[in-house]
């Protein structure tokens, strides 16, 4: 089997980059993490993939004047690795519209909330502060549009009523170690079948 | 222990009445279902309050020329009737802010979507257009906003990828028969304290 190769975008601690890191470790797993790029230099993502053999890029934003430089960059950094899939894992920065384009059905997100609810940031204390009982995260592929690209997966947790922004993040983060893994596979392995706004698997 | 008087305004066929008279069956809960209203004589769930022994009304909303004397009439039934409690089970009328207002903390909805998705009507079929892949239900407080006031129980469902309207709905259904009565019966036994928009246990 011809395992897919990804490239993952960081900028900072990586624990969803661990969980693909480790998912990848099993030879059955489809896709190959075969590069990881970050905006800083500091990030301990960068560490998580060096230890595990994965070649490493720091592609700061600040030394580029444009984002479409940025982006570009990126990009050729991206192909250049030969990857067929991009996994975005907490990286802080908006893209121009043609890089999303460029990778369209081949980039995903993972996001700590329940979409279409609570998008942008701080997301677990929008959720809080709306009361909900039941929070979640989502992977969804990237659109140009700001977290609204079609989903892959979703999983709930119960909001306790002790909960503040850190204990309900941690229980989220549980969560999202489980379907960012998930959702790679099933991209990766060519069985997400889009109609409209709708995944399904093929 | 005094059960608290409630009274349950309906349009249909009532299975969330249903879940609601199932569960005030046991003496010890703190909720007693004392009056149905329907604004439609034929609505199925006036039997299902005849078969408990539960007084039933029959307001038709088109004998009243203004939104105002309807709700009026509403109000004059349910405060005659001594209930402490409102709940609206498929009630398919808008309320004038001044109802709502009366019955401030003390008027419970369920709502068939994981709130604050999806609002308004056909919101399952909402949530299946929108590709999610967790769909649930929400029993609120009401406030004059629609679908918008403080969540007391949510419950979360997997949409399976072969689901349609009916199939989704139905799965979302039997999770409102096991919240609503939890709903009430916190509410009722006065364990819900809510802060900002944040109901919690007391």
């Amino acid at each position: 089997m011809a395992r897919t190769p990804v490239g993952v975008l960081i900028s900072g601690g990586g624990s969803n980059l661990q969980a693909l890191i480790d998912a990848a470790a099993d030879p059955a797993y489809p896709a190959e993490i075969v590069l990881v790029i970050s905006n800083r230099a500091d990030a301990y993502g960068l560490e998580r993939a060096a230890k595990a053999g994965i070649a490493t890029r720091v592609i700061d934003h600040k030394g580029f004047a444009e984002r479409a430089s940025f982006d570009a960059e990126l990009d050729a950094a991206l192909r250049g690795a030969g990857c067929g899939i991009v996994c975005l894992a907490g990286f802080m920065r908006v893209f121009t519209p043609g890089f999303v384009e460029g990778w369209s059905g081949r980039m995903l997100n993972i996001h700590p909330s329940l979409l279409p609810s609570f998008k942008g940031l701080h997301v677990q204390r929008q959720a809080l502060e709306a009361g909900v009982k039941i929070a979640g995260c989502t992977v969804h592929l990237v659109t140009p549009d700001l977290d609204d690209g079609p989903i892959i997966e979703q999983a709930a947790v119960p909001v306790l009523d002790d909960d503040d922004e850190a204990t309900l993040s941690a229980r989220i983060l549980e969560q999202e170690h489980r379907i960012y893994p998930r959702a790679l596979a099933a991209l990766a392995a060519g069985r997400i079948r889009i109609e409209g706004r709708r995944a399904r698997s093929a």
